[in-house]
């Protein structure tokens, strides 16, 4: 089991306001460059975000896969039976699933993590050994976890965050595999935002119109079985959460108090940096949000979060996919930050009215 | 001067309709990945189109950045003086601009062809010498080309084309690079497209409120100067247009003739390829569009070719920087075609109603 250098108290208490004067000479930089002032857009806006968290700093870089399992399975809230998130677990040590190719093309390490998934045999080789449970328990009954599991949930997400940043990682992507973990997100949405169930429950892996309906159908009982504080957000995740939502949750505070670039991935990542960044809003600057997720539950988070994410490709993926689409922006922005040419370098005239801006959106 | 092997007329008879049963067979492929149905959304749209264009053919990827000068730039239309022009051909020669550096990062290559740069000075190494004409004419006077030049500057585009088709490119991104050229795109799109000159000129490179407005005036009386008729977009090109916006309407034709995939930049290279695609809507398949660009006069030719681009982040740089993020999705689409494991392959249960499709979003 993966044990952090910091628990989560110290990690909380580690995570650093960002320098702004590094974001001042990332613009300084950005707007010498051979190129119309800002008309890279949002590419420039993401340069400086990891600028102002990176500084000079570039390393490498790896999407965390945490994969857990969900007691609520058993109501029928997944198109896709339980022993999935075992055989992806296999799938992904294999290098045969989705968030493998994408992370091959750019260059991402993979870091497969089982926090929690529900079964007797040891995980695939490759794969971090971290279970804390062998899947939640059915929140529709009982907590999901206790509030111990939940915190060394949490602690192992700390713990490969800290391990990789030891490691030379500066952009950390943040993904997950758990059948039945939209409904879990959906909870701790609801919950945390106090939002109606119908605005966060959607199809997930593929239900019908009738299993959306069965699910918020769960989701609404769920969240009447629980007597659930909005601002008390490890006792929601203990009681509707999931081990491989705690373990990202603990990861991007990790991350943030290591010094990283957190890149979120869709509706079940941003569940689980909701929960972190209700227990540390400092580590917000430290997040980039690279996708937009058709579940309606996301769009939730992202309002609360005033995140806009990078991308909308109508990916329901999750795995890490969307992130390390993401990390490639991020690292595109970076290039551009650091190869680029200058006007004076390159000796290219500038505007007409020079000393004049523009108009600049932002 | 680079010489096609088919002219004009050949290669716009030489654009052969796709085959569909690659994209049936691209479907039956994505739908038998590990990951649910349709989930990786417009990356799964995109490997189809990919699939359909190149079948089993994979091969290396290229941006074609065209350069040329506008005699209308004398109008005060851009914020920038037209010796940029020339002196980003030489940033894009030393590796030193935006294009540069996102190209490098995805493995393609960047060919610049000076097609109409206004200097006398010829080109420097490492890009090819095309030059029709030392810019076009100033269009508010006088047509931007005679039809001998806006031929003669398509057929630029259709032997760069070739040629890259022949050394085994099977995705060209096209960008561009000239001073005034937005005014020349706007013309070019309220012409085609019969849309008022408000809704298709902004700022370009950064002009302000004022310049949009003389902007306007301009390309008002550029159409007023003019007897354009919008079904013959060959004297529209001669009259309005620009060299390298010829080469790029050439390159997209001899690249859908070569069997290649067709990625368009922003709202330039999109006026490039609304000629082309007038002149050839067999050409259309070929096509995918990488972004939107904040230009108005975008907006218009994307509904007018029902296009979708893959990415909104507020790029309105061109040289092909749009382009080039595009073909890394493409690239991305089509490795997750060629690389992920079947449900079958990788032993992963199916849904638990297996025969079910679920709902499908296209």
């Amino acid at each position: 089991m993966p044990t952090p250098t910091r628990n989560l108290d110290a990690t909380l208490a580690a995570i650093a306001p960002l320098d702004e004067r590094r974001r001042a000479a990332a613009w300084t930089r950005l707007d010498a460059l051979t190129k119309p002032r800002r008309s890279l857009g949002r590419l420039e806006e993401l340069a400086a975000t990891a600028a102002t968290v990176l500084g000079d700093r570039r390393g490498t870089k790896s999407v965390l896969v945490f994969a857990g399992d969900h007691g609520v399975a058993a109501e029928g809230v997944s198109a896709y039976p339980p022993e999935v998130t075992a055989q992806m677990v296999a799938n992904f040590a294999a290098g045969g699933a989705a968030v493998n190719v994408i992370a091959r093309q750019h260059g991402i390490d993979v870091v497969v993590v089982d926090v929690g998934v529900a079964t007797a045999a040891p995980p695939p080789a490759g794969v971090v050994a971290a279970r804390v449970a062998r899947g939640t328990r059915n929140m529709l009954r009982e907590p999901a976890m206790t509030a111990a599991e939940a915190r060394r949930a949490l602690e192992v997400g700390i713990a490969i965050a800290e391990r990789e940043a030891a490691r030379g990682v500066v952009m950390i992507a943040l993904g997950e595999m758990g059948i039945g973990n939209t409904t879990a997100a959906a909870a701790i949405t609801a919950a945390l935002l106090r939002v109606p169930v119908a605005s966060v429950v959607g199809p997930g892996t593929g239900l019908d119109a009738a299993g959306v309906a069965r699910k918020q159908e769960v989701v609404t009982a769920v969240l009447a079985r629980h007597d659930l504080d909005a601002t008390r957000p490890l006792d929601v995740l203990a009681a509707v959460g999931g081990l491989e939502i705690a373990a990202i949750a603990g990861a991007c505070l990790g991350a943030a108090a290591a010094g990283c670039l957190v890149v979120v991935d869709g509706f079940i990542a941003g569940a689980g940096a909701l929960v972190a960044l209700r227990l540390a809003p400092a580590a917000r600057p430290y997040c980039i949000f690279a996708h937009r997720s058709p579940e309606p539950g996301h769009a939730a988070i992202l309002a609360a979060l005033d995140a806009r994410p990078l991308l909308d490709l109508e990916m329901r993926l999750g795995e890490g996919t969307g992130a390390c689409l993401g990390i490639a922006l991020v690292e595109t922005s970076l290039r551009v930050l650091d190869e680029m040419a200058t006007f004076e370098s390159a000796g290219v005239a500038g505007r007409r009215d020079a000393g004049a801006d523009g108009p600049v959106e932002r």
